[in-house]
């Protein structure tokens, strides 16, 4: 099996589309740029959904629908989404078989034509807040594409608030980025660290960007959510006030925020290894495999043997059963760890007359030995040590890649010569500077940490002025 | 609130669209032909989602997603799928700023798109049965719509599957038009009739297209779900072959099948009436709302003991709880009547003295007095009492509105003159036949109702020569 997969350390790149392809979690389609989800690839996205709707649910969100197509004069509303989108837009000319009097464009995201339903929705202040999110699809016409991490096409929920105050709008952009960050941490086992965007990275028409940005393991950045406060900026584009309780007429303030399958190619990169996909249990859509290890003359005991375990586990845990006569146990056994399944479970003929099975753990390969009863409560703890051992290790590989560099020369090496990571540097705020970080060596501010100001005594990294922030750079996806 | 929606008797398209509107199921959209679906309507649409996408899965389905963009040449492989679906396609000719060397269509269906991977995927008999279904949104442009019944856009599941004979393609394609009506009679409260569509009425490209068909309050057919047997057109198509078990090379077998956001509007006018919506609790959103009526001297116990009746219902029933205090009784009453909830429980200070609460049924108006303890299980028989009683209510209808007919002069008066319904009449199976019955009345054949052909006893009803079928006409959404 391992021929399959490129090791990490000959061509990480290769590494992760192999993992893509060979897991069977997406394939190439024949449309420029775009992917198709596969059946193992879709489960995991299911399994996102089921969990993130949640959260959204009980953060008091609404799920709607709004159309795919949104008028061209929409998006030129807001000077800066415009400008934001347009190099990526795709555009329908033609529909019905006549030319379009006025053409349409599939969304890269919604807020156009949300907010020109905000506008007929919203009369008062009793009608808000309003919280909705929309699972949907999106295309954004990308020239440079990678399966799940930049798609032409993508899936992704979009939220779009809309509330009285400014502080409520703010409260809820965090709310939000909070919710995120724990889905990222306690459900994918994927740290990450939390601030506001640069205005030179911020979502075109935000007012401020809010992020989770994750270290892969080649020590790039990844961004794996946002949340925006939109101010104003989309209120006035499309004119949308409302009556407040004093009685007069005031702009409704906004949030949008969106993670996308972008996700699964995080959670790819951060857990996997030269055998294949790693998931952890809490998101994984399969989490056991039930595998029968017999010969001709016992078999049909053993499988018996091994139904009554699939049997007592499927209620509880997320199980399948594999007794494919075409292939031999090695080969099932690399099969299912190319897969990602968190726990192996075999049974041959001796563990059988034990009473007994073994459990593997695919993240670390060690083998342990339960009885029949203790299967269930052995696998229920065993998941818990994997999901916090995938989160552990991959905190302390980015605390073991994160540096604090305040010497120019020390950060072009660090990103130029050496591995790169996260660069934690004093930043004096002007995107002059960042403008020319970026072009010496493709890093970018990933995040100001919260409270970051705080610890901005000293001098910009790259200009020796007096530093207003401590930034996060780091080259990124 | 009643004048805010017509009476079906004076404009029952009115009085559909009222309903849609007022109960804040779905909206226009400022995008010609498509609407948005509102956090009410879209509740609805999960639900069905939930529980079909468990049918599904129960029936060895798995779910995938495949690319929105189909290139244009794809649509044409096939010849009559192409003629059927051109007149209605959107077409994308630009995107990233750049004229496309070949445009992409929206897909208004996915066959095509589907079928160009299954060849990349399929080799062997053991990739078969190849069983995938896509919750998706698609776009086939019309000139009329009305929302949920027919939109530009909308949102659908098409199942996709491959097989390695005939037979089995055939048993799939009836196997999910039995899911569909399960899904329909025992969740939906919709009675439908199954069989065969006419050659005419067929889905472009599809070898046979079966469906179900339930009658509307207007007496109209509504067609809401089909499965088609595609045969293996769409493998010549695209090339799709696999190596059998005897070693040779043979064209896959192939099925498709879907329901989308119409069977919300099915749902609507099956059971609706002249004060709102009407919703089977099985699929209700919201199956319960608890309503505290009060004075200002006795607000606050009423209102702890509302809750109390909240809380004991709301880990077994999805049920709301209403106390805003900027609206009377009356009005709430007449509101969470017109959003179609079951049931409704009020509690006035009375019933708190006694213990109880008052039950009363969205669909009879009857008002049912139970102690605090019994309010779980008297819920729970009054959902099973609605759930069949609307169901019984429809088929009522659907049998007295159902007629045999025998001689033309008839039918002709039955859809021209009187109010029409469903037409039970023999048919020789001459396409002309057909095709002078719609233009003399708009009735088309709905199914041909499986072994239809023993009743064929007897002379066309158009033509008057030897029948083959019997064959269920009437005018149709």
């Amino acid at each position: 099996m391992a021929e399959r997969i490129t090791p990490r350390n000959v061509n990480y790149s290769e590494w992760y589309i192999n993992i893509v392809t060979e897991a069977k979690l997406a394939d190439y389609s024949p449309v420029k740029g775009c992917m198709v989800i596969r059946p193992r690839g879709y489960a995991l996205w299911e399994r996102m959904q089921a969990v993130l709707d949640g959260m959204f649910k009980e953060t008091g969100h609404q799920n709607a629908y709004f159309p795919l197509l949104i008028p061209e004069s929409f998006i030129k509303k807001e000077a800066e989404h415009v400008e934001g989108f347009s190099p990526e837009l795709a555009v329908v000319t033609h529909a019905g078989g006549e030319e379009l009097e006025e053409p349409y464009i599939i969304r890269p995201t919604s807020e156009t034509i949300i907010w020109s339903m905000y506008k007929k929705w919203i009369q008062s202040y009793r009608d808000l807040p309003l919280l909705i999110n929309q699972w949907a699809n999106v295309l954004r016409w990308e020239k440079r594409t990678r399966l799940f991490l930049r798609t032409s096409e993508f899936l992704w929920q979009e939220g779009h608030t809309a509330h009285a105050t400014a502080e409520e709008a703010q409260e809820e952009t965090l709310t939000m980025l909070e919710v995120y960050r724990r889905f990222a941490e306690e459900w994918l086992a994927m740290p990450v660290i939390t601030g506001v965007k640069s205005q030179a990275e911020k979502f075109a028409g935000a007012v401020n960007t809010y992020a989770i940005e994750a270290m892969m393991q080649d020590k790039k950045a990844l961004q794996a959510g946002t949340s925006h406060n939109l101010g104003q900026n989309f209120a006035k584009a499309f004119d949308v006030t409302f009556q407040d309780r004093e009685g007069g007429q005031s702009l409704v303030w906004a949030s949008s925020w969106g993670v996308s399958t972008r996700l699964i190619g995080a959670l790819i990169m951060t857990h996997s290894d030269d055998r294949g996909l790693v998931l952890p249990p809490k998101i994984a859509p399969t989490q056991a495999v039930v595998i029968p290890i017999y010969r001709n003359q016992n078999k049909s005991e053993v499988l018996v043997y091994a139904q009554k375990i699939r049997d007592a586990l499927k209620d509880k845990f997320r199980v399948e059963y594999d007794c494919d006569d075409n292939n031999s146990p090695g080969w099932k056994f690399a099969e299912w760890e190319l897969l990602g399944v968190p726990v192996r479970i075999e049974t041959g003929p001796r563990d059988m007359e034990a009473g007994r099975a073994v459990l593997v753990r695919r993240d670390t390969g060690e083998k342990i030995s339960a009885a029949f009863d203790e299967i269930p409560s052995k696998l229920d703890s065993l998941f818990g040590e994997i999901q916090s051992g995938l989160y552990n290790r991959a905190l302390e590989f980015r605390v073991a890649n994160t540096v604090r560099i305040s010497s120019y020369d020390k950060f072009l090496a660090f990103f130029n010569e050496g591995e790169g990571g996260f660069a934690e540097c004093l930043w004096c705020g002007d995107g002059g500077c960042e403008a020319k970080i970026k072009e010496d060596t493709k890093a970018t501010i990933r995040v100001l940490p919260f409270g970051n100001e705080k610890e901005a005594a000293g001098a910009c990294v790259a200009c020796g002025k007096q530093a207003r922030h401590l930034a996060v750079f780091a080259k990124s996806y």
